[in-house]
């Protein structure tokens, strides 16, 4: 649709800066993702990104922030293959198997949980935080809220409830791993603080 | 008793130190309990102990694993408390939902979830971490045997499994509400993690 002549619209530079701003954050996620668990640093970030390291600055305020845009990026990406997985379930248990899997073995993961502990220590990164967190809610309810309906499967508990208590679990334990506890996916019944099940069984 | 004549016993030195390593645990432990979110300064917690700023350093390396063993020190007597919680419950539904409810609203959660997020970004801090994970983990599946087995209840999972299924999703809530997002305790099914039932059920 060609754009009407005098309809509002940002300004050059601001459009430039929009696009520079998705080019930072999709630059650190690649890198993010290419340095399994190394991290790159703000002049390897802007040289990728064909920017300067003060851009960095200008956008996100901290390398930190950007680091923050950049693993949920990776986690919202990375869901989407979750999602196809659990489509091509037969049945809820297997769903519930195969979700909880998928999910401990996305590479974002560990970022996210270390973006998080960032988080912590930075009072200022929560509201970057919060709005992350809580696309990744809304998504992961929209998708489950679908396949339920299409499947004729139950959810023992309201949908934000259930992904929250998954999210929840699913990042304390990258949290645990991240930190120094021993431990594989089999020490951990992720699956089972899935509540979705076949037909007609209502919440408990 | 009496301590036998030439019996090994470690230097008097030894013995001093090892005092005033658990008496800067214990102040540490204390001022963040007593902080109510604030964080301890070495000075202050040196002061407090009766010991100088650099026992600190030489007992435990940095304030950051001193205040780590501080949180697990509040942490495993807090759940004491939740033990006993737990005890009291006349059902296996009235414990998950009260276990659940006490482990959220324990003053040292935040602390422990602040401590784990300062573990991920200093690996050197690894062994205490996981040190002190398992100390919890084994604490909790023993309380939860004893329980059990005095009930006559069922756990659905290995009880190690379900100790940190369990403290993974309570560790993961912590960790998301200090990292800046909202929500209460009632937007997470905690007690819906546990298995913990009335008899005669094993595992599905």
């Amino acid at each position: 649709m060609r754009r009407e002549q005098g309809a509002k619209r940002p300004p050059a530079g601001a459009a430039r800066g929009g696009v520079t701003r998705y080019r930072l954050i999709e630059t650190a996620a690649r890198l993010c993702a290419e340095g399994r668990g190394a991290e790159p640093s703000v002049s390897e970030i802007a040289a990728a990104a064909g920017a300067f390291p003060n851009q960095v600055t200008y956008h996100f305020g901290s390398k930190d922030s950007l680091l923050l845009h950049a693993a949920f990026f990776n986690l919202l990406h990375e869901t989407r293959r979750v999602e196809r997985i659990g489509r091509r379930a037969p049945d809820a248990e297997t769903f519930r198997r195969n979700i909880a899997r998928a999910v401990l073995a996305l590479p974002s993961l560990p970022f996210v949980a270390r973006a998080l502990a960032t988080g912590v220590a930075k009072p200022e990164l929560a509201p970057v935080v919060e709005q992350h967190v809580h696309l990744l809610f809304r998504q992961s309810e929209r998708f489950v809220r679908q396949l339920v309906d299409a499947r004729g499967w139950t959810v023992e508990r309201p949908l934000d409830v259930e992904a929250r208590t998954f999210w929840s679990a699913a990042l304390g334990a990258a949290l645990l791993s991240r930190a120094g506890v021993d431990g594989t996916a089999a020490d951990l019944d992720l699956a089972g603080v899935l509540t979705v099940r076949e037909g007609a069984r209502g919440p408990e």
